[in-house]
């Protein structure tokens, strides 16, 4: 069987991690090269795993022994990255957002309906955990009937200094967005974004938390509180309230110590520490699906552009205090209506 | 020692079952009187208990072998039977709400104050439930730091047909409205009202869930979710979310069973299998408070005032719209600001 | 109405609670008369709730003031109070156990059968736990087919000093005997103990903790822990296995607080914590029973004949390292086999 | 990176699960061969796979292209390939039990040990579930102090049809039995078996459910309810009691759905369900090791003989009725003590 060879752009974090599972985890792929705006970094990458380095992102896109690339790197460099990839006919997995514009999705979006084929995906990870798989199931299943609200929880023990409120919205509630409207299967009509009371463990320019909601297509009414500094812990909720009875996510633990006159459950403290399975399976998932000529089921472009379009919509809706419209956009024929 | 001797006004449900409790239950107090305005189910129910029954609510408050009352007739009657309570310088519990207009209340408010003395309890029983106390402990340490956002669940299972959508506020949302006010010691400076998506399961004069949302003086936002035909039971849920960590109420349950694949925990049916016990612990306070002159610690007149003037405001949110400001209105002396 | 007179013997902590939940709780009951060995003590009680000290128990008994007694003394008086209250036609409520021999049970059901009527009731709690109540019906419903195997759980956060090895079975594991025995409604046949490793938190004198495992008539096979030292807590756990599921208390705790990377449920301290609304429910239904002419339904002289049956057997079991058998004995037709 | 090249004897249910394993999931080895007693079964295998079929397991492992293998053939038929693994010099991964006699793994130990290096890995599979490990990691951590009970419930929905009562012990207990040694890090000295009431679901020749009792050398005290027709599900639970508190595995579930007056979360149907990823972990670990030169830290010959010994004890408890001494035995310095 020859495998797969996948170049990584983005030494980082996140993209050392993905780095290490191409290498360590997932079948059917062989690393061939990473690139990084950090020479040395990227070096250092390269060395570590006996890979070929690039200097620019661009030229491994081109690469003859890289036959599909993961981004990793920051959230500017995506359409780029990404377009190139398309141009060269080379499948890619995009780390979220897909691009942070609207017009920059837009761009990937026409890009790839002209080269007929679909290159793209986007990692949003959380369709791949197992329990919001088990969840849609349930949902789908219709043993409690249609889906009426969406309690959301997002909470983060810490956020980096830099964060400013809107990107409460633009990093950590987009992952609500897709998954919400994956779970759901309808488009956003509009949102509004109420603010909590201030925490006082961040400085003035985050105001945590807030509640982002969105309205669906059906009047579905979806609440997603963002907490970036709960400091307790790591911990991602949904409740979906239904006609006839109400499907979550259970709070997970391995497991349960009763000590000092309390029952006691560990939680997460990182997103790693919650969703590092998920990876793995959207990784496993990505290589086989190109295995057999690329029959993505994963988050398209087009799934890319409706997250940055919304994420968008409620970051004026945070700036206004006020409900925002979001306008209907047919989907094109190219792309399923929600992956 | 000489028990309080006590008439109930209306031999309704909820009437009767706290006729039951003050003969069955209650330490340290004698039923003396009902009254009803149906004679033939007022006289039927007097037989039953031996005691006197009387056709005029006022006559049976101005009787001489009544010490207290409680009124458990229809909500227009309260303002009128509370008054002639004060008149009579007698004791009066009130189930909720002391009065469905914002006049009346102040009405009742005023008359007391000029009384002289608080003769009025309001029945909000969910003061009186462990769970709601044990939440309220747990905040007021300070454990878990300032308290920022509010999740509420309000489920009945089902409502009476006659039910439309303002009353999901003024009959089922008006527990949250107090119960959340009592739990953050604050007032309320605005409120919002948004639709979910309407179950099927109700006619077209009752949009059913809606989540009521409030704001208080510091900031911090509520979000009730009243879903007045749940169907799959009867489910009360309050989540405080606070600077260092989240303090909720658990969901109950005497048992676990395991069959058919399944791990499974009864939920309650009705209110009564949630709460009945907190009015048992409601009347008992209320006639030990009495025993010793009457120093009250329950829901006084202007929280029932209070209570009343946020629902209404929330029925306007909900009429139009938008988001409605609530005046700040300075406690009188005569009352402590929250009880 | 007319109210029960009745008269406590022993003053000490469990005496007193008992006293303050006739005086306070109870309703239907006027208490009249305390007793105690202590003369100072008992005295201190008696002008405390205003009513007579009696310096014998046995007078205390005989008072025409005194329609009923409650037993609260040392264990080894209980059957002297008891004879006594049997000898007067005075309903009575003997604290567990009824008493610590074998001989002793069997000289008050002899009484009492020959006295023609059922004048005594054991305080076994847990029966008027709404927990166990479910489990019970649950069991009954034979919805989870028939019980095979039982796994109880009796943990004390600590003991007292003088605890020794035996004591964890006729303190602490006669609850388990005599609710399991009501649970299965079947008689033991067999009885074994075995050692766990003992913890270093206790004496020499007292091996904690201890399994008890019990042997029915039907072939079930219980299974008790008792562990007095656990520190952590006050935990009972009850768990049936059934051929179709298993049935199981729940552990009970009002909040849930999230907090350090932990989702904690307080567990509780002692068993007052745990038990002491069953105890309110224990106290209404025995006076309410003998207000409709003494039909207890509570647990009988010959449950507590066959409790402290058990627990002999359970003690020789320990003592001999061995399965003991439990030699079956007839229920005489005046009770009724298992209340 | 070359590959380890792997080959599978036996291509049953579970044989088959770990060929899909090895050619879909593990990372780093090649599937190349596979050997069935059954001509027909084995070959359509191996052309669905595209690898070499093997009628006889002992060739495979001769095979030039064959560097470790996975044996899942019958119980009988292990004690033989595993030493002409050894007899080779190839890396073997047995299922459980390494042998179903004594003797049998007492051959195998001493063959390895002759061979001057550990070939051996014995498939316990539940030391490489990640509840497990937590577990193991808050006794080691000693946050609990030194555990004195061990109690574990192994309870599968149903079981085929030729079970007699000591399978119950050689194919179920035997994974309780490893787990327990490996979380208390203490051999067993003694064993006794109890039986429940049988159910009706199981025919005359299966007594189910038991309780397996062992008693380790500092006293900890383990039962272990069998139960292998539980009807309702596959639950596999570990509660360990120490001196200041309590450790046990939750019962997972990914979802909770509230519906028809319960609240319910899945139950796992079979092992597979619960049990799936812990192979995966198992079979990476396994190859990774080999990759660094077989420094195995799964279970070892040792091990498995142990558990072997232990269930064989068991066997003769269950048969007997009474307490069965396990004689103490000086672990070679070849093998850790306990892997």
């Amino acid at each position: 069987m020859s495998t797969l060879r996948v170049g990584v752009i983005g030494c980082g974090a996140i993209g050392r991690d993905h780095i290490r599972r191409l290498h360590d985890v997932t079948k059917g792929v062989t690393l061939t090269a990473v690139s990084d705006i950090s020479v040395k970094n990227g070096e250092k990458t390269a060395n570590q795993y006996h890979v070929s380095f690039y200097r620019d992102g661009k030229e491994l896109i081109r690469a003859n022994d890289v036959d599909a690339v993961v981004i990793a790197s920051i959230d500017e460099t995506h359409a780029e990255f990404v377009l190139e990839a398309i141009k060269c006919g080379k499948y890619v997995l995009c780390e979220k957002p897909l691009a942070p514009t609207i017009d920059e999705c837009r761009q990937i979006v026409d890009a790839e309906i002209k080269s007929g084929k679909q290159y793209v995906q986007v990692g949003f990870t959380r369709r791949y955990d197992n329990s919001y798989r088990k969840l849609k199931e349930e949902l789908t299943s219709g043993r409690c009937g249609e889906p009426l609200l969406l309690h959301c929880r997002h909470r983060n023990a810490f956020l980096a200094d830099y964060y400013v409120t809107p990107m409460l919205i633009t990093n950590c509630c987009i992952h609500e967005i897709d998954i919400s409207r994956w779970l759901l299967e309808e488009e956003y009509v509009g949102c509004q974004v109420v603010l909590g009371r201030k925490t006082q463990y961040t400085e003035d320019k985050l105001h945590d938390p807030i509640i982002v909601m969105l309205k669906t297509e059906s009047g579905v009414s979806i609440d997603a509180e963002i907490f970036g500094n709960a400091k307790y812990g790591y911990d991602i909720r949904c409740e979906a309230v239904c006609e006839l009875g109400e499907v979550s996510l259970t709070s997970m633990s391995d497991i349960l110590v009763c000590t000092e006159k309390e029952r006691r459950r560990p939680i997460h403290h990182t997103w790693e520490d919650r969703f590092i399975e998920a990876y793995d399976v959207e990784f496993q998932e990505w290589v086989d699906a190109i295995a057999v000529g690329g029959k993505f089921n994963g988050p398209s472009s087009w799934d890319g552009y409706m997250a940055t379009r919304t994420s968008n919509a409620c970051v004026k809706a945070l700036e206004s205090g006020r409900y925002i419209e979001i306008e209907k956009l047919e989907c094109p024929a190219f792309y399923s209506k929600i992956n």
